[in-house]
């Protein structure tokens, strides 16, 4: 199988994924028209997105990322209320709140088309992008340099104040806020880019 | 010039500013075995780098990057104390404590060099490791997962208290700490690699 037929097969079984991931509506409502539009190119599809998010998370010890358990996900501003409630849920381990810029990874069919994916990606404000595969499939991965990442308490036990949390509940809602208009900007470019 | 010819002006370039910072005393000593390991090589070269480090800064808007003020700066485990006193020194904006694990830039002289370095860079846990940019220079990005973005104040007052702000000394130090040991092992496995 040459370079373009591999390019071919493997956008094929992508698109057969995401329709399926559309159909049980796990797809990020803000996203799905920038989905569109870069899977109705020839050069590029895209292999998994998040439009942003905010999560609270529980975490046995650092680094230990697969053993992460979800008190809260929300792809949206929250509610101070909201993030309380989520962490009543807590038991053990460390507390974290999170606020994720969006993340898109895009295949393209050759070294140029990814570069000016790229471009366009930056240009719109996903500073953070780059290329996170060049053997086989060519995969770009556009995000941002917008996060946060604030351990909030241990064991059950929230260690902030309810000023504290409601700042970092406003932080995260202004991510949440940013990531928006970024999204709004790279679609509006990446649909000049590619009509010429 | 062909490929070759500007990889090796590049590397020309970026060891003669190696050089300056190295007798400037501005590169982090426990990355500097690192650095020498990879520009010992004939296939690549490090553009820049940082072995992980604690910081305390004031950022007057979230994503304005390039006003944010250093109120402290470690790359090393810091002591309560030491970020209690960098705090006294806030005035405007928000305050946030980050610790950040190493980063590394390191070019290569062809996409099959930049693949290897960036699987012995994923396998000694630097997870993040990807390609920033394919268009003249290769340019690799060695990074981890593991962060944290907290806002902890704002306009010189802090939200945190002794408790929650001891925990987030005690998060920051185990992420500097587990960057130590990330790095020893990408060394050791580097080693290997440029053995061969």
């Amino acid at each position: 199988m040459n370079e373009i037929e591999y390019f071919l097969k493997s956008k094929e079984k992508a698109l057969y994924k995401l329709n399926n991931a559309l159909f049980e509506e796990k797809v990020d409502e803000d996203i799905k028209d920038i989905l569109e539009l870069i899977n109705s190119s020839e050069n590029y599809f895209t292999s998994s997105s998040c439009s942003g998010r905010i999560t609270l998370i529980e975490l046995p010890n650092l680094g230990d990322k697969k053993k992460a358990k979800f008190l809260g996900k929300w792809h949206r501003k929250v509610a101070y209320s909201e993030i309380q409630s989520s962490i009543n849920l807590a038991k053990e381990g460390m507390i974290w709140l999170l606020a994720q810029s969006p993340i898109l990874h895009i295949s393209a069919k050759s070294n140029i088309l990814a570069d000016n994916m790229i471009k366009i990606a930056i240009s719109s404000g996903f500073k953070n992008s780059g290329i996170k595969s060049i053997s086989g499939n060519i995969v770009i991965e556009i995000c941002s340099t917008e996060r946060l990442d604030a351990p909030i308490g241990r064991d059950g036990n929230l260690f902030c104040n309810k000023k504290h949390l409601n700042f970092l509940v406003d932080v995260s809602n202004n991510i949440i806020e940013r990531s928006n208009k970024k999204l709004i900007f790279f679609k509006k470019n990446l649909g000049k880019m590619l009509k010429n």
